[in-house]
């Protein structure tokens, strides 16, 4: 970066007029956003849906290989998702920064371009915000705010036994890019000059530091009524997520391995590693596609969708929770998604 | 304390599980609550506030002097100000930590104390969060949720030329409670044999650790029928945000010094710190009362509360803002409000 304004130099409300200046509100239903002591929406005899995450540096991101931009892209898509997963449709956000002072100005609006680009490709509002010092460390605190016709918000709590199990788009391949981006950085630590070569690892990098979530899904569901009985995103892994809504419905539930979506180029990826694939998308996790049941009823209509797959079925608590495996073995399903607290 | 209790040992979702499992949600707006992607609310009609506030360790607060349980009360309590400050209701809260593993399960439930007892007097529901890891320091950011009926609400920039400019309570005891705390810890960190005796201060040290919002003051204005024209509640200095509602609703205006409320117990502590009472209210910070403009008209109906001080009035823009002092002198009212950025 060619210049470095102090952030000390423009002050705090400077400082927050300098990143906002800019907001045009695209959404009928922000009626008052950054600038006051709160944000006002009218959702218009809607139900409120919101959700809220904390990242916090060298335990949700590593800024020695994530670009300032792709992670405030990724800070607001990872709520996004959330808000998805009820159902709902996100419709503003707010965020809290906790930055030190080596950050500069330059810095953070490279950061704020990825968050402006999230919204306007979500059609988001950004409409308030706390912005203050960190004495070490970069966090980030986002707050999803969604809209959803009363009685369409889908839980967690509701599958029903016979239900079809199906996940969105692809699995894993996050994970794997996180190795990469892992390994090269050691190597990196150890030997600076070495140039990082990642340019055939691009689909599971991208996987990573760029992620999307699943608006077309929701929008789908909508154009085909289609109510999923249960749903939520994937962000811990498919195995902890599916465990989740089994425990949270009082069921059990059968999935087949040959089932499980998983891209090409994560599978070569994974093999470098000597991982098996299957294990990653199970258990990888910070993939933030779509997890959810459906009567089999609806069976048809998804088949309209190649973004979603059926990987098996709900079943009594008692049956348990079971993978079956290509070779035709059977296993209990175990949760081994990302822990920070251990 | 007797027990402790590793984090570790509950897992992300058995803390989780944990810290919530006695929740019994209060509000009918509370439709879908902790424990899902999101939290679903129904304002049936009304509009929603929203409002966040993020809390670092050792820039917010210090927990040599801080117990826990009253962190977790002033943590709601200072986003229940914001959502007040709207002229709203609050109905609910996110809550995201971020801990370290020095924290043990027995020093959260302490925090959470604090955070329900917030809850429990002020109406509130804790409808969703996030708890992550946190390498170095406490992290709390809160959202907090309200309602307020379709344009009652009541934003920074809308005060009017004459309008009489107020406050409620008491200012400058959070700013003064500080400075004792942290002479204390001067003295602990020196000597730690030495006892802190702090009795006589309860008053400010009070006023700083456990500061309550002005529901009230809102419920007041309900009752008789008043609108004020602009509001904000009093969290970096009375000065500070006097020059929010001057600049926000192109205005200036004049102030007496000799009309802001002060305790006597504040007076009686600031001159142990050989400090003007008035400098501390109009710097102070951290007071989470209300700073609000008013019709002429409605100065009969404030008069019925001895909570509500007028200082002064709002004047052309070109006027400036100016503070009259007990001597006659007229000065500029200058910023000089805590700015965690410098």
């Amino acid at each position: 970066m060619s210049e470095r304004t102090e952030i000390a130099s423009l002050g705090e409300f400077g400082l927050i007029e300098h990143l906002t200046k800019n907001i045009e509100l695209q959404n009928a239903s922000s009626i008052v956003g950054v600038g006051d002591d709160g944000a006002v929406i009218d959702h218009f005899g809607k139900q409120t849906v919101i959700s809220t995450d904390l990242l916090i540096e060298n335990v949700h991101f590593d800024l020695i290989y994530t670009p300032l931009k792709h992670l405030g892209y990724k800070s607001v898509i990872v709520n996004l998702s959330d808000i998805y997963a009820m159902n709902a449709t996100p419709s503003q956000i707010t965020l809290s920064l906790g930055i030190s002072n080596r950050f500069s100005v330059e810095a953070l609006d490279e950061f704020y371009e990825g968050v402006y680009a999230a919204c306007e490709r979500y059609g988001v509002d950004l409409v308030g915000g706390d912005t203050t010092s960190s004495q070490k460390g970069f966090i980030i605190s986002v707050t999803a705010i969604g809209e959803v016709s009363p009685d369409k918000y889908v839980k967690r709590s509701t599958a029903k036994k016979g239900d079809l199990l199906c996940v969105s788009g692809t699995l894993g391949a996050a994970y794997i890019g996180l190795l990469f981006l892992e390994r090269e950085k050691k190597i990196y630590l150890e030997s600076p000059a070495v140039q990082p070569d990642l340019e055939e690892e691009s689909y599971v990098i991208g996987k990573l530091l760029k992620p999307e979530a699943r608006k077309d899904i929701i929008e789908f569901f909508d154009q085909q009524n289609i109510m999923p009985t249960s749903m939520m995103d994937i962000s811990d892994g498919l195995s902890s997520e599916i465990l989740h809504i089994c425990k949270d419905s009082g069921l059990g539930c059968v999935i087949y391995e040959e089932k499980i979506p998983i891209a090409e180029e994560m599978k070569n990826a994974a093999y470098k590693f000597k991982i098996d694939p299957t294990a990653c998308a199970l258990s990888g996790g910070e993939d933030y596609e779509l997890l959810f049941t459906l009567s089999q009823n609806d069976y048809d209509k998804i088949t309209l969708n190649e973004g979603i797959s059926v990987i098996g079925y709900m079943t009594d608590e008692a049956a348990g929770t079971t993978i079956i495996t290509k070779n035709g073995n059977k296993h209990p399903i175990t949760a081994q998604g990302w822990n920070h607290l251990k």
